[in-house]
């Protein structure tokens, strides 16, 4: 029997990789023909849920409390219906401000005049349309919006929104009585509701949202799906805001809000080995469509959000986007890297600081990051005030691979990869319109922009060579060449790299 | 019935803005007729007091131990004849050194030689006054002056205060054992006292005094009606002291004291958000009056305490005042700022390290904050060395609005604002030396510089567009427009911007 | 009765200033005559000891573990043939290495080959020389020296002491299993041997060792008479060495050892409100003697360690002292600074970079200091690479003054000042020679270099104009004045200011 | 008796030196002959064991989790063949990946596929081998590649272990569940397994490996042999990474990992003196062979490892090992400077920043240690990125010394020391790969370059002077003198100073 389950775990090529770096994707083996002689080690899910990261829609970054019933509803429709949804967007997150306090049973109740049809109801239709539905508390005695809070109160709550049938929760921080200032005290306070959601028997991913106080990516892991690393967002590109004092997440005291995307991001790479399949570090909602980002900027929030990894929570109003904007948020490419089976998030191989624009901030950077499939993206980031020539050299990507402590040369070193731009096929503006005025056609299976996720997996799509996923190939890297591209002013380019096939390359069977 | 206290909570405009930012100013509603069904989320004062922030008279500045019931009654007297009292400074506070010990009951005896006619008759002679009365203690063994402090003493000094009809306790933190070092321990030593006033039945306003070490900013809301988030306040403007070592309130382990008006000011900026109303964060006394700064000084200190919500206590000699520094603590347009129903902190727009003085500090900088009538308030805080001409853009001004993440376009960015300069109308000498001689007449209606709030309400007269309240127009800024003015040395320009009513203009009932 | 005692207390001039600066120095006052109807508040010491730092000698620095009985001994004699402990400096303290184990009752036992005669036989000798002994343990497992510590001994350990009829504990912080973090661990962990000691019935003077982690000057004068602020001294003037690594008292989590003079002194500035009689900021025991330092530089070693209030613990072999070292280390109005009754730290009042030497380190600064009987004292530091004119202005010298928040001019300022160099009449090496020869005459009344403190308290020399106390006059400072002196590389003016009598000064008795 | 004991400890030359450095290496005496009337204080060792640091073989930095029986087995009889074993190398530690989970009494079952024969068989043909046999676990749920951690589990695994006559626990960091933030927290986690290991009776010596979070190096050293002090290595020399985000080791909450060579020896200098016989601060396993690194990079890797008393774990496959990284790791004149008994760290006596490389790092640096014989090595470490003449004086060879606090000058200054180059007798790679080719003759008794430490110990070659761990003699100092030499970009000159005889020299039976 043991051997029976040691060679299915070999079998299906369990790799563990680094010391402080990787977990793999084994999921609970129910031993259930005879005694469980061998209990197999734990998923890298807590639950089991959440293998990559979650997609979905919260209205608070458009809407804050301004939230009712139809706007939940209406906003589910538009996602079918601008093929968001098959995109892999399927939560409908509810934010703060939904009950009106607790009955005499202790009951959260709903406030009954913006959601007339009671929450079940609305989570059923949402149901219905093929979406998922997420509800918010705080830990804390309010809400950060000073409704109830769930301290004290886990598996009451708990419960309650099992029997509405709700599959996410967002577990928000503020009015926490003080009970935070090490890493236990904050841990036993998060992992309360942990153990209540995990009581009701109900799969709910539980999204940690702590702000990054007390380091929970040192140990958010092992009771939750992903847990935010930063203050909240707000919708500038990298404007620096007193009250977003941090610029590294570890040991971050004071989390704030008015964090921009770039503050945001560069908090990421100190602590990017914490990210794992189950488990995601959540760098917030996004605001494109919010206006306050040009397009190129937003185009690098969603870009830098997908490659570490990040929950991509819609954060807009999905009733007003625009054309550019849906373009962004529907591109299969960029979308792929983020739902990758990989589940890890991007690495900072190089920054300098230059050239900074009016905020006094300017920098370029080198991200990259390996695929599930063998593939490696990169990210050649021009956060500088002006167009930049920016190079990534194959000892620079693969840096990594070179320092890893084998005994053996990395074969990577000694290949060729073929370099294909992941925007390139951005959706143009008159497609996205004919989404939007409901004139568009079906997605066809070779589309350039287009992919219905719910039909085709994106590792399938990847295995296939789905063109929509790979973008176009702008050119390749020899063994110690360099890649090269013009990048502007707070833009990006983004690159998924394929070794060509090679005898005894690992990547034989993907091209 | 809940709809009926769900639609009364709506009627009454509750606004929920800002995850971390803003809580509204709901209050417990007794649902007296019948079965309580539901419990209405929590008033934002944790025990219903102190809305907006509390203003009166503390001995310490001034007087330090060198205290008597002579001294209270007379400043209390004085208090009402200068108007003080009317302008809203209504709490006489008494700070350490009051007592003898404990007698053998463990209950503590108010020095006799100092209040010969015991603590419970000059509360009563106070509230005669149409004042309320406040005492001291410390959570800790001791009190800063040594004398004995409240811990483990805490119902039973707080059934004594309560049995002298106190309103307000000032609650240090000197000799509290070393129980402090995560925000965890600090609360739960802070929570006992606070428990033990609720337990006493009587309404006590509570002052919290931990200097801001471990962060109360982040959970004394919940407990206190106001906290001290910097080290004890000196009588300078700028000048750096060893004693008073941080510069940033967040994580400061040793507030200290000995520190500046500036010091203490740009610790607000990270902590803005948790102002809020019925909690308050207190920059400690005011110097005014004790000789160590300028005119303008003094200008500044009484702007940016009022603007950011803070406590005004005053800490100087009464029967001493100057006319022109009770014409600085009588300004009804300033005054109104921090009585305003928003209870809310500015924002630091920018602030920009320039020109330093003597004392190697030298900086301008631009705070804003939004009122509960929609008018928006601007500081031009000018901290260098000499005369500068300051500008605020509308895009700075209503940076915030740009970014909030909503999906239109922020009206406030399109209307034409009136400019009011609120220290215009500043009393003169001459004027306030009639008041300090007892010469003056009563305050008109339509009187430019005085005010009497007993009798109208800083809102009202906000609503009837008081002249004392709103200064002098000075100008307007158009949408994309600057506001511009020459600020001297150590000075500050303070302006209310008020829309000029358009159509559906938030604030076309105000004008 | 109340009013007898408060009388009592205020006849006695009771005063008590500064929120968090001053502590009187009542004494618990024996209400034995009827029923105990008030407690009077505590002593500002603890135990009622040390109400000004403690003197004397301590065999760590020059001898570490080698140490023994004849050593104890003849030190002791030498410092009664030397003057040493008529000038006060009255502890023989026996350091780290002195027992070999415990016995099978748990009980220490010293070590039969170093102290043949038995420790108590030693404090008995010691006694008979009217001197105190001193003992040494560790709130951990093992001493420093890996030797039986006393965690989980305390109260036996303490008994044992008592019963040698010791008289002082140095309490070392190593291999403390862990229990530090936050002040209330540490506290806890120190405040066991308080009560032990304390339930002994002897007077035992508790000095606290835990080198300043976890922030002791905010919690240890409740529990100890001392505490040490900074990681072990070493013999070197301002070599910064990588085993201090703290420039910093607070929150210096790794104090480390081999800490220079002027990092010791430089981290007193932020904690000097926390000295106070019956608790000293320990700065670790006297370098002088052992060779590290230039002569000038072992004069501000003393110096500071004077005026900064901390023990003075002698650390060098007494048997070899130099007559420079003793004429160092008896300078009578150096020592009288550091025995005041206003046991208050000095204040740094300005500190600037300048001219490092080849350590790197360069700097100058002003230190101030109010006495018991309203003098003041000054001290110019050059710890720069060069000769220095160094001025200090009435405006810096009583700039607390000026600011303390009082409603009426300082009348410091309008004074004038004469100005005593304390060290004018420091003791010839021949002298000095003749003292450790045995050549010396008696002590007379009239001596400028030599003191007897047994005979004469300092505070009545200081009353008497003894001119040992009061240097040598070296001009006088007018009001609005400036006082300046040329002051050499790593040397210090040390100046007694005294205000000139005038109508209504406060200081009409002294002259 | 109790003279008797004392007597041998007094003959044995006990020496404790040092408020805070030093430790003795005495051992528990067991008094078995009569009534144990007083028990001697504890070894340095809080386990008896690993008085000098643990050499060995670990294969995670090589092989990672792709590791078995096979590898285990052959790289142990290779490294008898390649004379490691004799040299010290004697632990072959198995890391993470070797469970399969837990059966359903709750022990660790082995994977049987990796290890078909059973770890107790494996660990039998080890200790056949003449060698020791270590384990792997973590202090949390999961091992850091998410196998089942001990956390909760700890005598149950440990005992385990000890039933298949483990040797050797190294124990990590991972999945915690956020027990740290206090070193109390962490030192209660870590206590566990401690005595756990304790009570099975087994010899294990237990390796921490908690990456220095909440600083052990003041608190391990009770309960474990090593403790890691920073992230972990990669094989890098000098190149930052944002993996790695600390520069010093005193409170880095987030140590990470892609630390460099020079990032772990520069966190080095502030903890050296927590280095002790019995525990030693582990900066994590060799990466010599591992191909990231240059020659001369190796060098100095090896080298300060061995200075420093870190453990020395090789990191690499021995089966592919190259000639000259053979002898690299074979040189017993730098294995002699870690096995010395006096289990101390070296001091940095300076460090200059100077002439960065493209990594933008550049230094060099002095390092000095006395050896148990009274010898002192030094290091010119050249970290810049040219050749350097470097220079160590007497001064800051001896400055310890002369800043010991003691009262009579230093014998060091006054010697001539001869200096002997440590490395000058490597190895030729013509040697070296007769050893791997298995063509090598027996180690000769006066072989310059081999040494065969199981036959003759290093404290007894030191004292032979054999020529295998002297080096070569390339000049002498002369008091006041200076030593130079070049030294080459990223290389390190070590040398080992004896002093010549004198008159009462304290050396003088070495030579």
């Amino acid at each position: 029997m043991v051997r029976a389950i040691v060679s299915q775990l070999l079998t299906a090529g369990v790799l563990l990789l680094g010391e402080t770096t990787a977990y793999n994707q084994r999921r609970y083996i129910d031993n259930s023909s005879g005694t469980p002689e061998v209990i197999i080690p734990s998923a890298s899910s807590y639950n089991g849920l959440n293998l990559v990261p979650q997609m979905g829609w919260n209205n608070w970054n458009a809407f804050h409390c301004d939230v009712n019933e139809s706007l939940l509803l209406s906003t589910a429709q538009q996602m079918v219906d601008l093929g968001l949804r098959d995109l892999g967007y399927n939560y409908i997150v509810l934010d703060d401000c939904w009950s009106i306090g607790r009955n005499s049973s202790g009951y959260l109740v709903e406030n009954p005049v913006k959601f007339p049809s009671g929450i079940k109801a609305i989570a059923d239709q949402i149901h219905d349309l093929g979406m998922k539905f997420g509800m918010y508390s705080s830990a804390g005695v309010f809400t950060c919006g000073r409704y109830p809070g769930s301290l004290g109160f886990e598996q009451q709550d708990a419960d309650l929104w099992a029997s509405w049938d709700v599959d996410y929760l967002k577990y928000d921080n503020c009015f926490n009585q003080g009970q935070s200032g090490t890493p236990k005290l904050s841990f036993d306070r998060y992992d309360v509701m942990s153990k209540a959601l995990n009581a009701t028997g109900r799969d709910i991913v539980y999204s940690m949202c702590n702000w990054g106080n007390d380091d929970p990516y040192d140990w958010a892991y092992t009771i939750a799906n992903s847990g935010r690393m930063s203050g909240d967002i707000y919708d500038s590109f990298n404007r620096p805001d007193d009250r977003c004092p941090c610029t590294e997440a570890i040991g971050c005291a004071w989390p704030g809000f008015h964090c921009s995307v770039m503050n945001i991001l560069n908090k990421m790479p100190a602590i990017t080995s914490r990210t794992m399949s189950g488990y995601f570090n959540d760098m917030d909602m996004l605001e494109i469509g919010n206006g306050g980002q040009s397009d190129s900027e937003y185009v690098v929030h969603f870009t830098m959000w997908a490659m570490n990894s990040s929950p991509l929570l819609i954060g807009t109003n999905i009733g007003t986007l625009s054309p550019a904007n849906l373009a962004i948020y529907s591109n299969p490419a960029i979308i792929a890297l983020n739902q990758d089976t990989s589940a890890g998030a991007a690495v900072r191989k190089w920054r300098y600081l230059v050239d900074p624009d009016e905020t006094g901030q300017g920098e370029i950077s080198l991200w990259t990051r390996t695929m599930a499939n063998g593939d490696t993206v990169i990210a050649l980031l021009n956060a500088a005030n002006t167009t930049m020539t920016m190079n990534a050299t194959m000892n620079d990507i693969f840096f990594d691979q070179r320092t890893a402590g084998a005994y053996r040369a990395p074969p990577e070193l000694s290949q060729t990869w073929d370099v294909y731009d992941l925007w390139a096929n951005r959706m143009s503006e008159e497609e996205a319109g004919t989404i939007i005025n409901g004139t568009t056609a079906e997605i066809s299976g070779n589309s350039t922009t287009r992919y219905n996720a719910t039909a085709t997996s994106y590792s399938k799509g990847i295995k296939d060579n789905s063109t929509a996923l790979l973008g176009v190939q702008v050119g390749s890297i020899a063994p110690s060449g360099t890649f090269s591209a013009e990048i502007a002013r707070h833009s990006v380019g983004v690159y998924r790299l394929r070794a060509q096939p090679t005898e005894g390359a690992r990547n034989k069977d993907e091209l």
